[in-house]
Order: structure tokens, then C-alpha cells, then sequence
């Protein structure tokens, strides 16, 4: 099985680290991952410049390629160009911090995974709820579980799949839920201050991730614990929308 | 009717101007848009730096506020911060180039009608096909006609639609369509440099935008010279397949 591995928080992060060691036990793992920390970039990718890479090498072999861009750039890069063969599965993280809800859509981590989906290669997003950030190997053994779970079930080439491991300071999870994507807006605020030249800027506020009390949402379900997968599209069409706009009258003139 | 109108070309690009005339005549128009190009940016947002802000006067009166970050951030920070009532309805365009398929993924645009979404209001990205990029007066005057009628059908708060504008240098448009994003991915390339310092980089070359033959897909009905209407949802959970997955099994040992 060949896997490209990617993330937003760059190459050298603890968390692809310990995912990398963890999926070499299923097949022949390919780093491409950004040289730096690219954190909430959502799906930007690199169109007026030029990517540098750089081959990084450990103990003698190639640990992977450095790119000079964005999640979403590393895996086009790697599947264009980088990769002799395509992959069998594109891994991403392990992120530091959750990615559900809204943040699904902020995510430079997910990103990657949507990218992948686009060349109709399988995809998996992982990331780890802050702040209990220092136990990656765990939150790896963790991930390969699901990750061999969700490939004994064959996913289509190009499905693509969110997975979210929840703090764990305080215990194993105390189990896996198949769960939605959560639709809660922040609540955040900004605070404004004046540079010494006299200009105002905003600072925004970190924002407690709010959540309800559906365990069948991706927030809630981590809250209470549990590792969530969230099968995801990208597909933004609102079909049923569509159908009803298809019945209004529209004109030019 | 209370406006905000952001975009991702810049403050100062003729597709917003374009389109702020046209606004006004629908009500109070308050432009926050990106001090500079932030051109596929996707849904990035600033969390690790602040945001300067500087107002922008014209002729003597407030024209807007310019933000030194993302087109995300610029709905952000007008609805939490510098405007003093929620619009009614947040605008986000006149992009140069069109946001159909897959790049509605990519699009700064797009995500800035997002953002305002996230925040339960009604918002509307409207791009115009490249290469001809100069009617953005004719262009606006389409897209007021297409907000007009959305408007019309009372949309719920948090609505979100995705207008494209044919190229129109063939002439007028020949009709409007309710379609749906298209899912085709790009045959895309890159192609590798040596820098004088022997550093390998790649460019991503311009790649002419792939469509089918179905005129219910946006990227097909906009090359047919038809104006599109997409309604999207910012919730990426694949229902059909979350169902599924539930009957799967499940563990952690």
C-alpha cells in the first residue's frame, strides 16, 4: 500500500511524526508536507509563486519533501509531480487541535484530505483535541485503529473521511461515533488596540468551541470523548434548495 | 437594507467598485474588503496576527475598510466588530474569474460568503468569467438583477448562493440557471525550475477549466454563455454514507 502523508502544521510537527511511524506498519508512507506552520489557511493553494522543495533526509533516507506552500498545495504537488506511482490513500495530520464544526472549513488539514478527493484518491484527515497536545504516539495507535477500520470497509477511490481524537489527559476514549458535522457558530470577539503609529488593529480572541447536546455531532461527541469519523463531500450544493430555485421565475431583462 | 460587500481581488478592484454602485441603489452599503489581492485563498482566517485596519475615504466620505488580511477575516471582523447593526445581507465579489466546480473549494470569494453564513446571514458571491475582465459595470448591472430576484423569494437567514457571469464579450448572457457545482478535477501540471542556487521549484501552470456536457452543472452552463445560480451549505457531511457507517463496527482495542 503506498500512502502520501501530509498535515498543516509542517514537517518536522510531532504529530506526523508519530502518524508516520504508525502507518509504515501498512505500507510505504511518502512525506509532503509544508517546511512551516500553516494553521487555519483553509483551502488556499499557490498560484502566483513558485514552490520550493526541499528533500528532507533522516538517518541517511529520504523522510520526505518540504514544500514552501500549503497543505492543499503539498498534495497536489506530491500527486503530480512528486509521486512516482499515485497513492493508495492520502493521510493528513496528526493536527494540533480538533478540526470539527465550522473548523472543518478553516482546516489547511482537511484541506489536504479535499485536495486528495479532488484526484479521486481516499482520503483521511486526523487530528488531536488540545490542549493535551504532548501525546501523539497515543493519539497515533488511536488513529491506525480507525484507519484500518475504515479501509476493511473499502471506501470508493476519492471518499474522503475526518477523523477526530478528544483529549486524553484524562483517560482512553471511551469510544468511536460515526457523527455530523456540527453547524454552531463561535462566539468571538475582537480587541482593539492602537500601534504605537496611531493605526487600530484587532486581535482575535481565542473562542471556547461551543457545542450542544447531540451526540451525534462532531463537538459534542468529542466533549463527551469519544473518537469521531465524519464522512465528508465536497460538494457544497444545497440540492434540495436547488430543486425548489429551479421553480422560480428568472430573467435578464 | 443594510449591505456589507467584501471581496478578494483588493478594495480598490473595479469588480467591487462595479458592484457598490449597483448595491446602493438596494440600500446602505458597507464595504470591508482585503487592503490587497488574496486571490484562492480558500477559507483562511488570521489567528496568530492582528488585523490592521485602515478607513478608506472618497471624495469626502467613508467609501470602507480596508483589512490587512483575508476575505474570511473581512466578514468576521464587520460583523462582530466594525459594524454597528448585522446587515441584512452580506455580498462578496465582483470576483475577476469565475468561482464554479471545484474552485468554489479555492475561492476567497466564495469563503467570505461563508464566513457570513456561519454568523446565520443571508450572503451572495457573484464572480465574472475571465478572460473578459473590463464589463464589470455591465456585469454588476447583471448581478443586481440575479440579487434582486434571489431577494424576492425572502431567503432564509444564512442562505448562501453562488452567482457566475459568462464572459460577455460574445454579448449578452442568454439566460439564467439553477445548477449545480461541478465535480470534475483539472488536469493540472506543474512545472520544475532549478533557482541559481541549484534549489529545485515548480509552478503550477494555468490549466483551461474542464466541463461535461450537463447544463445542470455550473461550469458547463457558464461555457454555454448562462448566468448560474448555485445554492450552497457549509455542511460537508456525507449523509448518505454517515448512515451507512453507522452499521459498521466499531472499536478502540
Amino acid at each position: 500500500m503506498r500512502i502520501l502523508l501530509t498535515n498543516d502544521d509542517g514537517i518536522l510537527a510531532p504529530g506526523i511524526r508519530a502518524l508516520r511511524n504508525e502507518l509504515k506498519k501498512l505500507g510505504d508512507v511518502t512525506v509532503v508536507a509544508p517546511a512551516s506552520e500553516q494553521s487555519a489557511v483553509g483551502h488556499s493553494i499557490t498560484l502566483m509563486n513558485p514552490l520550493l522543495v526541499r528533500e528532507v533526509h533522516e538517518e541517511g533516507s529520504l523522510l520526505g519533501y518540504a514544500v514552501e506552500g500549503k497543505p492543499a498545495d503539498c498534495v497536489k504537488l506530491g500527486l503530480v509531480e512528486l509521486l512516482k506511482e499515485s497513492p493508495d490513500l492520502v493521510v493528513s495530520g496528526i493536527n494540533a487541535g480538533s478540526n470539527a464544526g465550522i473548523n472543518v472549513l478553516y482546516s489547511g488539514t482537511v484541506a489536504a484530505a479535499i485536495e486528495a478527493a479532488f484526484f479521486n484518491v481516499t482520503s483521511i484527515a486526523v487530528s488531536l483535541t488540545l490542549p493535551e497536545d504532548t501525546q501523539y504516539e497515543r493519539a497515533a495507535t488511536i488513529a491506525g485503529k480507525i484507519i484500518r477500520q475504515i479501509l476493511s470497509h473499502s471506501p470508493a477511490a476519492g471518499e474522503l473521511f475526518n477523523v477526530n481524537i478528544p483529549e486524553l489527559s484524562q483517560g482512553e476514549p471511551i469510544g468511536v461515533r460515526v457523527a455530523r458535522q456540527a453547524l454552531i457558530c463561535y462566539r468571538e470577539s475582537y480587541e482593539a488596540r492602537t500601534d504605537p503609529r496611531g493605526r487600530k488593529y484587532y486581535w482575535l480572541h481565542p473562542d471556547p468551541l461551543q457545542h450542544d447536546d447531540d451526540l451525534n455531532a462532531d463537538m459534542t461527541a468529542l466533549a463527551h470523548r469519544y473518537v469521531t469519523v465524519t464522512p465528508l463531500r465536497f460538494d457544497l450544493t444545497d440540492r434540495m434548495r436547488l430543486e425548489q430555485m429551479r421553480d422560480w421565475t428568472w430573467t435578464l431583462s
